[in-house]
């Protein structure tokens, strides 16, 4: 499989050899056994997605295992294990609210950049590795095309408790 | 009134019902009552808005109650309804910021993002309703052009004691 | 010296006066006597910098005083100096980064935003002029160009307890 942008082949129409033929990311996912959350509706007045200039601007993502959100905070009630599976979770509906929009994610040339913000006691230091649940999962799903900048923060109170948040700023091939 | 993009004419003009002209944006904030504060100064070494790619940034704005600074801390000192109300005012604030450097509202074709960071106490969850404070006024205004993306969370301090601070970044159509 | 973009001149060249030439960002650098710092590795999975549309965009760089993290809380235990000298550390490993990624700052067209997360006791509420240390050296470097958008706010820790963290986005002359 090539994770490259698939050539474009107007000028020179050439014969597919079906073995070359770029999987598309739906079966990419089936593949490594990544099945995507239902896309959850924003908590509030806003939209999960803004696509413009080629840029697709997506809101901050809570963490859910099986439909329940996942709450505490980092230092004190919840430990790095968790709360790297919190990152990624977020990470998993990022990817369902891109997919949501854009009907799949074979327009995504590039994660671009991901915001991590952290629910985080004033002693814990760790969250760039709590940041790595999110940030492996984009290079797992999209290889080289998943390696993105990152800011990773911690907060004192997110939304609902949640212990982590993400958002994420993905570029698209033209539709 | 319309608030998709103003049809390009170029090629085939054609005769204008005075009833289908688009209002401006002008017209349309004094049909709707908002009238927009005097952009704040910088409070520091930079400047509120940077156009660069089709996309316009916007500084975090604060909010300011008839030029008072709206402070506190949600949570603590300051309830819901005042939270709101700053965030809206930050909104507010940041649509005087655009017009001022784009000489009013009409070049905006999309809100695309707002970044809103509440002061917030550990215990306070309640950053999503906070946030609509600014993320409605966006969807009064502009209309569908309005719902943007967004990410809301908590800080445990903002510039001079604020009680929020709101970002955006906002598509523009060619100048 | 000129920081405004280099005058295209493909349909009509001309004689240049080898006092007219501007100056190479790294000349400027050296006049004014700003030395990188080395580019630090990313301390987790993620890239220093990724270019998209138009747009750099700049991972949350940590701050080093020669090799040494500057860590701290303002408010608490590191006072108003010491978080600006932080802040402008920040900047020079943001521009370091976008140095090692474009091989030099001369494609550089406009900073475009600073985010400044400065890690605050709660009732340190100066972030503003904390952030300075970066925009400052931003204008100092790029001129009318380094003229930024930004916001700053105060947050409860950072990674490994760094005193400040500051990210990116910096609009870029084609390669």
């Amino acid at each position: 499989m090539s994770l490259t942008p698939m050539p474009k082949m107007k000028s020179k129409p050439l014969m597919i050899n079906p073995q070359t033929v770029p999987e598309t990311m739906a079966e990419r996912l089936e593949k490594i056994g990544i099945i995507l959350p239902v896309a959850a509706a924003p908590v509030a007045a806003y939209v999960p997605t803004v696509e413009a200039c080629g840029l697709l601007h997506v809101s901050g993502q809570l963490p859910f295992d099986n439909g329940l959100l996942m709450v505490g905070r980092l230092g004190e009630d919840r430990d790095l294990a968790f709360g790297t599976a919190a990152a990624r979770a977020c990470g998993l509906m990022v990817l369902a609210q891109i997919s949501a929009a854009l009907g799949g994610l074979d327009r995504v040339e590039r994660v671009v950049k991901l915001g991590v913000f952290v629910n985080s006691d004033a002693r814990f230091t760790d969250q760039p590795k709590v940041a790595n649940g999110a940030s492996e999962l984009m290079v797992e799903v999209f290889g080289d095309a998943g390696k993105h900048a990152r800011a990773a923060v911690g907060v004192p109170s997110l939304p609902m408790g949640a212990a982590v948040e993400v958002d994420a700023i993905v570029a698209l091939r033209a539709a």
